[in-house]
């Protein structure tokens, strides 16, 4: 008898349905079927494997999912420290900030009268709804609040746990900012300047002089110190935009001062953008190893999937799967309440880099 | 107090994370966020509508799903009447006569050397290998069962219960023919000749004249007379492509003949395509409405994303939502197995559509 | 001076703007840029060497192109031979059929009122228009020619022969249909059951019994024969469907028969489906490989991009650089007019694959 | 005869070929076809408008353009103004300083063996290749031009000014930053940070403490005064992502301030992301109008495409088409290079919005 081909080894295993499946055993059935159903059942195992190595996790979020339903997950994810640093776009943010203060996103419709809405101060996500005027009560809390700071630079980290203190003390409610404001998980954004959070800065300006002002550059200083400090990291992302090239970026950076960084040691990303077009967001993580953004022998997995479908699935499963893993999990402790930023008690330099190793 | 907009009634409920949530709980969380989420959760509510109601519920596939691991769950939506009548691609049925008849398709990957592939006789889809060795076996397989017919023309239809028959006395292994079958539930393949299957009919020729022949116009009229005899129906589409659009020209075709017919009471697809390139597989649901395949106040939703990542959570929660819906279920009861096809006892006309009502 | 890398040879030449460049040097340019637009000038690259060799060319068309547009431009393909086979799907022939008769598609837009479209009998596709008393009267003509032709089996090659006579005969219009029938060129259509085309060959059997039987088979062998007769071959995609496949499994069912096949040596699709979800319509070139459908060492490239944009700029561009290799071009000459197909004047065995070489 | 229904009054003309025509005459056959390819030819009378009206042209740039090989079109667009800012990922101006400096991006290959790139220091976007050591080079160059700065924020407008002109200094060859420094046209790059102009900036404050303070604020401030002086205003969107909604935003933050900012009047986007997923950059420009970032009777069109695809032919096009207009055009007077940026003479107040009028 022909001996096998050393390609044909492990066989699909059809997905057999059962009703009593839970999340996790759903995922485990799936990592024998194909295309984006495996992928995701990957994710599943490759977060959990980031959970039981020695690495600091960060998770960038970049589309409408604050908006969308997902920013309850994502405080979850952060309160229990699946991951360890959020890198996220300033829309989701402000989003997470609307409903923290009470507000509310609506479910609509996706081809309905755009005119109608603009009439009646409805502003459209897809098929979700928001007000206009709770918008604008928004950015002008988010003024009040800046212009109450010091007339100095903030980088986004700073700034935000700021607003994440802020917000806790007037809500006490649940949401992503509060989650990271309470377990000292930082917050980047580096394109803040592009969202009603940067508008509500923006206005700060008018209230009181010299408030307002953000240091991005300062935040590249700092994530690249985060993994010069420990060079193990991983990277989830979802979405793709800046939040994943900051998260990349700060590989980058961190190993012109330190020969220990050697890119991430693991890599899953759930994006519904494709590499065919050129663009970052939807870019291979084949591609990010060469840039030296990936080690060349890491474990990854790319989900083409709407985060809204992946990632409720994804996060129910991990949230049995990986119980135990998090309980034993040791992560860093930070220190991020002023301007510069402390980790396990150990500051990093002002301003700079730290010394090359 | 402002009164709130006739916009903003329902909530967005941000998704919470519990452990123990149940696939059918998963869902129903879900329909409360937004965007391919919530369209899920839509769809889980649609197809228990479908069953619920007085309706012939059409399912069409196309895409490499049987490849891809879900021919076990198309199975089971068959075995249990979640559907009435299986449109197919000639590929997800060959697929599904290879694992039928024992042999696999292998976990692979997605940029493998496909010059060493090719030179080791294996064929790839996408991230998934086989055989090309039982691939010719299956393909011979079927010339010599299709040779062993009477000469003359039989639909997909008659065919492919002759064909399932076969493979169940062969066997007596699952799978999608087999259980049409066994469930007596016909399958029509508009395209049969784009497949292997069909390339197994045509070497037929080679070992018995004037077999080979598949009568694809009289599926049209097989397929159309269903409809005007129970003239409410219902359409779930994975994948797009002829079986989407056979299944609702089946539709416009009876309704020549029956002014009872008005297009699918009930309308779920999963595709990964979108409309914007004008092509029919990614095509909406209200494009539909306009030419009269789907009723102008049909409930309908469309999910993108691909199906291996969707079908499994979907059918597990409506393995366990809709349970005792299907137990009260009364589907049609068909006679497959010859030229003309019954329904509850009474024959269509031979080769005709049945008379105007 | 450090040695460029063996990956850095040739540079990316930014695209110059100029008013004077013609579709030809446009596209010239284009091939020092990146992406999509450098695949397009690589599929007209592509095109000029399959001219220039001793290959048959098959295109393959899906998608609304005929509807949408392009139906002139794939007639100009044929009436010049670019492409000496077309396959394509039934309803981009019923839609050229719908124009050459003297009907019209009508510019609409992508998010009309459907109820509306279909109370007043409109026909939508994406943002296009059409009337459904139009299309009726189009099957009804169909039916009427079908029930004219004999009690028997027709392959869908020798059907539309006589349907594009028909149209010549009645209209003296150009098309896709009149063009291939002047110029002899074949067309299958393996789905043609999936068309408005079906649905008038299903109506001819209300008026003639015996009438509309479609051999698909017999499609397979022909288009087998066709590459068992002359091993050199070359795809061009539109669009993926079930043409793509049908192209490439001509390629593999010919393998079985001749030994001298080998598979396409070129390639070229323009596709909007991507790889990543396992479907025909989006699978790569190198996947085709792995089933020996391609030539391991074929020229070949796959351009993202909707055919509506690509395929105006591609074909005024190789009317241009093309000129005078088409000029040059000895085509095979095919009589397609009976149920027996010959190549050079020499036919195919009847409804059988030639005998093994 | 029956009256011809209001839904179908523009019949399609289908595309016919003719070796001769003019990018201009080709998108002016495709403004009958459908789809995309409609959209483009759309897209084209769109520009020509935005042109011959009193409007501030906005362009966004996001997506590898510029290593993709698209710099000179852009840096055509602004030499001749065709648009009157720019609006920037970090990444577009980053390699468009590349290519001015001297250095290439090179053809690729889209799936190499990246280990292997890796390990020779080549940086892979999709199927183009550069080197890394170049980028250092790029890094340290960028960081010793900020070094030389005074120890203050800079808005990202100011110091890509002095960039540009640093680098038109340095080299003297045509290039984005260099267009927009010798045609006195902003750029805004709200996501500085995430990019290697960031990078470089970052390692500036290891050269000289107090330098790269990029004011992203102060960039909201200014982009809306733009507007506040000149309501009417039009959008160009190539790609998305953040340029996208910041130019959206500019036009909502500058209505807070002036109630004759109404939305932009025209707008056009090439991208390849479509709304289902709820992201901003594939969002619809019906959904911007529910914002009022558009106003609702704009002229708008939303071509699906890859930009190196569409933008070549539609900017040779409008060149040709576009000529006369532009010569007449009277586009706003910017002083760009201090700290306060001045329009028509008239400076804007520092750090503040324009008094509302």
């Amino acid at each position: 008898m022909k001996k096998k081909s050393r390609f044909l080894q492990t066989p699909i295993e059809p997905f057999r349905v059962d009703r009593a499946l839970t999340a996790d055993q759903l995922l485990t059935r799936m990592e024998r079927i194909s295309f984006q159903g495996r992928n995701l059942a990957t994710a599943h195992r490759v977060w959990q494997k980031m959970l039981q190595d020695d690495v600091t996790i960060f998770l960038g979020m970049a589309g409408a999912l604050s908006a969308g339903g997902l920013r309850l997950i994502v405080a979850h994810l952060i309160a229990n420290r699946y991951v360890d640093c959020l890198v996220s776009t300033g829309a989701n943010l402000y989003h997470d900030l609307h409903e923290t203060r009470g507000h509310h996103h609506y479910l609509g419709t996706a081809h309905p009268n755009d005119a109608a809405l603009a009439e009646e101060g409805i502003d459209r996500v897809y098929d979700t709804f928001a007000s206009e005027d709770e918008f604008i009560g928004n950015d002008n809390w988010i003024a009040d609040f800046a212009a109450t700071l010091e007339a100095r630079s903030y980088t986004s980290r700073e700034f935000l746990y700021l607003l994440g203190g802020h917000l806790w003390t007037s809500t006490g409610r649940d949401g992503i900012l509060t989650a990271a404001y309470r377990a000292n998980v930082p917050i980047f954004c580096p394109a803040l300047a592009d969202s009603s959070i940067g508008m509500g800065l923006s206005q700060a300006r008018m209230k009181k002089s010299g408030t307002g002002y953000i240091d991005i550059i300062g935040d590249i200083v700092e994530s690249a110190n985060l993994i010069i400090r420990r060079p193990r990291t991983a990277s989830v992302v979802l979405g793709g935009g800046t939040p994943k090239n900051f998260i990349n970026q700060a590989s980058v950076q961190a190993e012109f001062y330190s020969d220990q960084v050697g890119g991430h040691r693991y890599a899953l990303q759930i994006v519904t953008d494709v590499p065919q077009f050129g663009g970052a967001s939807g870019s291979s993580l084949e591609e990010a190893q060469s840039w030296g953004k990936l080690a060349t022998d890491a474990e990854q997995v790319t989900v083409h999937a709407d985060a809204t479908l992946a990632l409720p699935l994804l996060v129910t499963a991990l949230a049995s799967s990986a119980g135990e893993t998090l309980a034993n999990r040791k992560p860093l402790r930070f220190d991020i309440s002023g301007p510069v930023m402390a980790v396990n008690g150990r500051p990093f330099p002002q301003a700079r880099f730290e010394a090359r190793t």
